[in-house]
């Protein structure tokens, strides 16, 4: 199985660090190719770069042409999604409902930890348009960058006080909320004793499962295919 | 006061009949700026041109220098309001949630009829983000493409029959869901003798109600100005 | 234009303050009448007193032969909307669906700040009933009687800690949640940097709306004009 | 027991009626005295009548001096509900709630047969604030005026046709939304194989439970005893 | 009337307690038969214990031959409440939804207070099949097991911790969310000023009630009767 | 990977068949164990039968003493899996669940479509308290009983319409909604041109996914291992 992973923003050194997580939890047999996007935002953190960000992730599965079986879009609780889901011909996992779907699975509640605080209400409206948000007790931000998180203690310490008030929100699984935070995902469950789910990870191995099973995106509604039109992609010179 | 209304997509007539419809709603002192954005899709039927169309819109806001006072979003359902009002300093209106607000003011229960089936979706998650989606009866779509607007006997009777649908389903207002199509308020409006809301007339009147009362987008939360970093709008050349 | 507001009890000096906020908002062209009950509660603090309220504003609604274009109901959380819709030929703006629709375009979610505790029942129903509590973080009581607004000071200081807890709780923007406090938005919004919506300006500037669109309440439904029976508005002397 | 049956309109034959059915379902020791208010609608049909008629039933309540032990409000759908619970020292019952608590026992969803269709919204808003309107499938409207009921086969159909879209939209049990229709009850039960619950026999039942119980109207939050004021409840001459 | 009362579990004193309950809020002419499971968990404490208590109930049911005229199934938030609708001839009661019927009309807000934490998510499923959770304001466990009741002075202590935290959490009225505490309702209540609603009592009122009424379960749907099939109640010898 | 799936009735023809269909879905290196109860309903249709089911279920696991690492429960809609969480050591899947969580993934919205209209009530709870209940348009009954679906045509055709109702209700996405109906999946789908999901194949999947990760379910909440206490799984001989 060929997996294409597409990181939300131009840093290339995350994308290198969610390709390792999607490898780590990829089956023998599957490939993970990261794509980076040549325009966007360097991160993620907010609406204006999530929108940016989202039209350049679509810029850049439209220009892949290396065949692929599934796509997994690393970007935790970023637009695109849908839009994704009528674009390409194989289905389309994103990072923030994969980790939820997991979760509903390991407990009655789970609880999102984030970096800053402003983008808990991309969360909780991704997870809503998912069909996921139910169970989830809570979405809480840590107060760090998403190009902080290279202080490991500072970062540790900043999700496990996160954590807990997730917990004492009702969560009894944690989710991961940004990509490329794998190690991360260890620390936290062993301190707190309580499972958490990583969303790259969740989304390999949801993209494995829909390969398996050889089920597609449905195109008899919202997700046909896009219909033939003029579209340009930047401005013109 | 000073608005500016953005078109959607990058079809020159669509914005100007989205600006007539404008005009014809401004109170006496205002006045009425259409952008259209450069880049993007002709129109935005479907996940994919909204994702490409609000990213276009934003580039467009980000680059207009002329002073002014609020800004109307006129695409219907699309996706980048959140964007928008992270970016500009001053209120920013979808039609899609003003048509909501104002049918709230009419009837127990309103309904929306749109163009194609394909994007019911996105004006339903676009209403319910905004806060309005509870006592949305029905979104119908009449089958007609954004483009195909142009016949107007064609277009009339389509749009009455969807509208006969939603009212079936309960609704006792009606909120047409597409920019630029102000002549079929009243027709659809008579011939059913139902309140029926223009989105880009109601967007207006919000924006000058809310510059009157000297109200701005809140910076404490979600809408926090954008974090100052690399951000490119176009591929490298 | 030509816009009546009704207070919701006897009391004459707070219909003043009602006009007076009614008039800082009102368009250049727009006359605002006050009306005040000849009967009912002195102020409107609980279930009763609301019931009580809302036949008072019906019959002096019912009693008022001047020509108008609009009525703003200005009893925050107080009953009585939807039988205005039935009765009066014009458009309808109850204070607490208005602040609630303004606040809605401002940020991610609003919080009301009233009066007594025993009144956020009342005014969870109102916003629920109007289509726009989902998007209420928290209906926070302040502990003061309608009354007792007199003492500045210490009304400020209660508002200030009650708008604490709101914004705790998620709001993002204020409303006042209690008529004639016009003074209160300035002080509340500066101290802590959130907008913060006055339902009597709100309600003018919709009502201002919909009579420059020319929308009328709907009859197709549950706000057909009343049927003809008899009806007595007082026990027989 | 004492149970006080309040009659939402002036209309005494249907306060005859109610008690009837109150009697009939009230236990051996209980007494049923029913009150006529002497002042509002003939008969209760939309959101004008309902409010005229809270004030003017929390009015006879108000001036009811016998001794009484429970309260059953007898107009379905009607407001007022919560004004009586703080006014008066005994629990109070509204026949709308009645009903539906007890549907909710016999059937996974219940359905409401109700008079006219624009009274649709206010049962829905009533069972929505009683708490039990999740279970609800339908609201559906006869066509029938409250003083048309008197056409028994007539009524009989209607009230047929009406049932069975309640039963196609899902209801499993069926609710008769009008009070003094008791009659009603067995035909439709008998034609139709399905329990149906009459609100006024609910009610009285209820009551008696909760006297028997030695429950009360809770006083700790929004249902505390009125705030001592001024209060006039008609005009002055 | 003939009143049959399911224990949840195989402890006979704790039946006997559940009686005495029943008896103290039955009518002078209804009797009271306890069943006492042949097989199951001594308590139920979880998930697992409720299925199995669910399983056993249903079997003592099936194998109970005298004429009886309803049911009340007193397992706090645990399963076979649909199962026993299926299977007896009679209307069935459980004591979760009777006391939140209850209380709904006591109050704007109810809150449970229960044994064990585990045990909060049976109950919140209960009563949202039940169509009685909209009002909850919240379940709390006081962290004791069902059989640790036994000590008087450390129950109460904890009940009213826990109580008090149903209080601020917005309750107006409080369930006792354990069979066999009848004792606790007085001591909470008057410590609190709030209303207690002990679920036995409510179940044998509103028990009374359907029989009184002659409403039986509705067989046009989900609650039709068994098919005839082979089932076999334990495992072969 | 070892997965014990467990069918949820005493037929052992029909645990052949969902074994088949969960080694079709495994992975080379899964093994597949069949488990049928000793005791419970020869099919599980309706409530009593689903506790029934359940019970002998849980009683299965607890006797099954070869090593594995998730458990497959298939039986669609029916009752236990939270007590098989408690009970067991290793991930635990509801097939239920399965085919939502993945349907989610393929379409906006899914529709279930099942035997018996008697069952869909226990489907939409299982569905609700799963978490995935939102995006779900409908649960759709054939009306063909467990034990007919030999007749290949008749039960194709029933299916068929039944897909067809569905769809019209807005189902993007197929699920059906009992287990041992493999062959359907592939014939309804390429019938309707929408992608099917088996419970059976995800639910596998999915248990693959879980194993792979190392996640357990939680034990912080209401998942907690049982309490060592007496329990007994049958009447005393």
């Amino acid at each position: 199985m060929r997996i294409v992973v597409t990181n939300c923003n131009t840093t290339r050194s995350m994308t290198d660090e969610i390709v390792r997580g999607a490898r780590a939890a990829a089956a023998p047999g599957t490939t993970i190719t990261g794509l980076t996007p040549a325009w966007g935002p360097e991160s993620a953190e907010g609406w204006l770069d999530s929108y940016l960000s989202a039209a350049a992730v679509l810029d850049t599965l439209r220009g892949h042409r290396e065949p692929y079986d599934a796509v997994v879009l690393a970007g935790f609780g970023e637009h695109g999604r849908e839009g994704a889901r009528e674009l390409v011909a194989t289905p389309v996992i994103d990072i923030t409902e994969a980790a939820a779907h997991l979760a509903c699975l390991l407990g009655r509640r789970y609880g999102v930890i984030t970096t800053l605080d402003r983008t808990r209400g991309q969360i909780e409206d991704s997870l809503h348009t998912a069909g996921v948000a139910q169970n989830c007790a809570a979405v809480v931000g840590t107060g760090l960058g998403v190009l902080d998180l290279g202080d490991e203690r500072r970062t540790t310490e900043a999700f496990l006080t996160a954590a807990v008030r997730a917990r004492d929100a009702g969560a009894e699984v944690l989710v991961l909320g940004c990509a490329g935070m794998t190690g991360l995902q260890r620390t936290v469950g062993e301190r707190l004793g309580m499972p958490v789910v990583d969303g790259v990870g969740a989304a390999v191995k949801l993209a494995e499962s829909l390969i398996a099973l050889d089920l597609a995106t449905s195109r008899s509604g919202g997700y046909a295919r896009p219909l033939p039109k003029r579209r340009s992609w930047s401005a013109p010179a």
